[in-house]
C-alpha cells in the first residue's frame, strides 16, 4: 500500500491565512517591508502552518549518515571512517548539530543508513542499515531500486516520528565522505548542467583535487548516458543512502504538512529531485542559507530558493538550517506579538 | 575632566588569545573554515573578551531617540509626532526591538534626547532632553558644540551603565523621523560621497520623494562647504542627537571593552565618525546586516565591515543587530563546545 507514496499530492497553504498575514504585516508599527526577508517567511509559515500567528518552536534535526562507493576514487580529502566517527560525535554532543541542537532545544535524531564501518547498534541511532555504503557510481548505479525505496522510506519514517512528536519545522542534515560528489553528479543529471560549473572543493579539495572530482563525475555521467529521464532513477543512479532518505523526508513533510528549512548544497539537491518528482511539495520548503560549494547558488535558482543566510559555510550535518533558525522564531515572534499602528496609537505614513 | 575623554585610546584585541582562538578552531570536528563567518566572529570576540570562550548571553540595548529640524524640508513620509509614539511603544512592548529583546533575554533601554512632542517623565524612559529636536541643517548646524558633547556623553553614559550591569555586547538603535536625511548628509560630508550615490528611500519615499530629498542634501552640504575637516564638526552640522549618541557610545564601548555590534544604515554612520575621530576603536565594532538602504554598503565598505545578515532590513531601533545577536551566540557555542579531533577520536584530514 506504500506504492508511490511520494506522488501524493501536498496540501496548498492556506490562500485565506496568507492574505490576513500579510495585512497583518501591513498593520504593524514599522514601515511596510522594512523586516525584509522576515516579513515573507512569517506570512509563507502562516499559510503553511494555516495559522494567523505561526510558531517554529518545536524543531526536529534528523541527521541521515551513510558512505559512497565513489570515495574509491579519491574524491575526498578525508578517509571513509569519518562518517561512522562523526556519527558517534553526534549522539555524544560534540559536532556542530549537537551543540546546535542543544541550544535550540530541538530534538535530534541520527539515523544511519549504512557506513563502511559498521556502528554496531550505537545506543541514540536509528539503525536503518541497507548496506555498507552505496556502490562505486563510476562502476554501477549507486542502489538498486529496491534499496532506494528503503532510503526513501527511512526518510519518510523519520518525519511520521518528528510529526508524532508535534514538530512544526522540520531539518535534515547528512553526513557521508563523499557526498558533494555523489551531490554534484546527481545536480548535473537533474538540470542538464555542466561538470565544472557545479562543482567545487567539498570538505577542502585543492584546486588539483576539483580537477579530477569534475572528471570523475564527468565519467560517471557518460557511463549512464543512457539513464531513463526521472528523477528516482538519477537518484539512485548518484545518490546516497543519506541523499535519497532526504528526498523521502522532503516529500514526506509536504504530505503530513510540516514546513521544511532545508540545509546546504547537498540537501538543495535532495529538494531539487524531490521537487521534480513531485512538484506540489515545493511550497512547504524554506531555504537556510547559500553556502561555499559553488553548485549551490545554482540548484538554488533552480529551485527558485530565496536563502535567508550568506555565511560561507560548508560544514553540512544540518547546521547550516539550525543556524537559522532563530531568525523564523523571530521572524514569528515579530509577526505574532508586535503592536499595530491602532493598538500602540502610532500614525501611520498618510495613504 | 571628561575633556576630549572620547580620543582616548581602547584597548587592543588581545593577540595571544586570538592565536589560542584561531587554533582551537582548526582542531575542532568539521572542515577547517567549513563555518565561515561565524568562526572570523567566534576568533574576533575571543580576542575582544581576552577569554578563548567567548560569550555574548548579557546583551544591552540601547534605542536612542530624537528629533530631526530637517523634517520642516519634507524629507520623510512619516508625520514627526511618530518619533515620540514610537518611544511609547518601545516602553509598552510593542515595537520590533521590544519583541527582539524579551525573546532574547536583553536588556533594553530607551533614552529620550528630545522629541517634538515632548514625553513628560514617561517612565521606562532615561530622559536627557537635549531640545525639542535639532535644528534645521539647511538653515544653521544641527546643534551647538555643547548640545554635541551633552549627546555625546549621553551615549556613553547608557555604556556605563551597560558596564555597570555585566554587559558583554553593546547595541545601539535609533529612532527619529528624518534621520536617513541626516546620516545620509553626515556619510556624504565624512566620505566626499556623491549625495545621489548614498540618498535612498529610507522609511519608505517613493523615486520623487528621494529626488527631493537628494537636493535638499545638496543644498545642505553647499551651505556647509566651508565647515572644518573634522569628524566632530560634521556630526554636529549634519548629525542628530541620536546619532551623536551612537557616536559616543561606540567609542565609549571601545573604551571600556565592552563588543559593539552596530545595526543599519544610521548606526552605522555614526560607526563610521567614531572610527575617524578614534581609529582605535574599529577592532570592537562588529556589523550585524546590510540593509536595504543604499548608502550602507558605501559606509560598511568605508569601514571594511563585514556583516553577518542580508535580509533587506530598513527597520532601524537596534532590529537589525538584534537579529544578529543568536547568530553570534550559536558562533560562541560552537567554538567554546564543539569536541576537538583528539577529544572525539574522529580522523582529521591528513597534513
Amino acid at each position: 500500500m506504500n506504492s508511490a507514496w511520494w506522488l501524493q499530492t501536498a496540501h496548498a497553504p492556506d490562500a485565506n491565512v496568507h492574505r490576513q498575514a500579510l495585512e497583518r504585516q501591513q498593520q504593524l508599527t514599522k514601515p511596510a517591508g522594512s523586516l525584509g526577508a522576515l516579513e515573507q517567511a512569517a506570512v509563507q509559515l502562516a499559510a503553511l502552518q494555516g495559522r494567523l500567528k505561526p510558531s517554529v518552536e518545536q524543531v526536529w534535526i534528523t541527521v541521515f549518515a551513510a558512505d559512497h562507493g565513489i570515495v574509491a576514487e579519491g574524491v575526498s580529502p578525508y578517509p571513509q571512517e569519518v562518517t561512522a566517527q562523526m556519527v558517534h560525535n553526534f549522539v555524544n554532543g560534540g559536532a556542530a548539530i549537537s551543540v546546535l541542537a542543544r541550544r535550540l532545544a530541538a530534538r535530534l535524531e541520527v539515523v544511519d543508513l549504512g557506513t563502511a564501518t559498521p556502528l554496531n547498534d550505537l545506543p541514540g541511532v536509528q539503525h536503518v542499515r541497507i548496506a555498507a555504503g552505496t556502490r562505486n557510481f563510476i562502476e554501477a548505479p549507486a542502489m538498486s531500486f529496491e534499496q532506494g525505496l528503503q532510503a526513501l522510506q527511512a526518510g519518510r519514517d523519520s518525519v511520521l516520528r518528528a510529526k508524532a512528536g508535534g514538530s512544526e519545522l522540520f531539518i535534515g542534515g547528512e553526513m557521508g565522505i563523499g557526498n558533494t560528489t555523489s551531490a554534484t553528479a546527481l545536480a548535473c543529471a537533474s538540470l542538464a548542467c555542466a561538470v565544472a560549473d557545479l562543482a567545487g572543493p567539498g570538505t577542502g579539495l585543492d584546486a588539483a583535487g576539483v580537477a579530477h572530482k569534475v572528471q570523475v563525475i564527468e565519467r560517471a555521467l557518460q557511463l549512464h548516458a543512457d539513464l531513463p529521464d526521472e528523477p528516482l532513477q538519477r537518484l539512485f543512479c548518484f545518490g546516497g543512502f543519506e541523499v535519497a532518505a532526504l528526498v523521502g523526508a522532503y516529500l514526506a513533510c509536504a504530505q503530513e504538512s510540516i514546513a521544511v528549512l532545508v540545509d546546504g548544497f547537498i540537501c538543495s539537491v535532495a529538494a531539487l529531485v524531490a521537487v521534480q518528482l513531485n512538484p506540489s511539495i515545493r511550497p512547504w520548503l524554506l531555504f537556510a542559507h547559500n553556502g561555499a560549494e559553488p553548485g549551490h547558488r545554482h540548484v538554488l535558482a533552480a529551485l527558485d530558493g530565496q536563502p535567508l543566510l550568506q555565511l560561507g559555510l560548508r560544514l553540512g550535518e544540518g547546521s547550516g538550517a539550525a543556524l537559522a533558525v532563530p531568525l523564523l522564531r523571530l521572524a514569528c515572534d515579530l509577526h505574532g506579538q508586535m503592536a499595530t499602528f491602532a493598538e500602540a496609537a502610532v500614525a501611520d505614513r498618510p495613504a
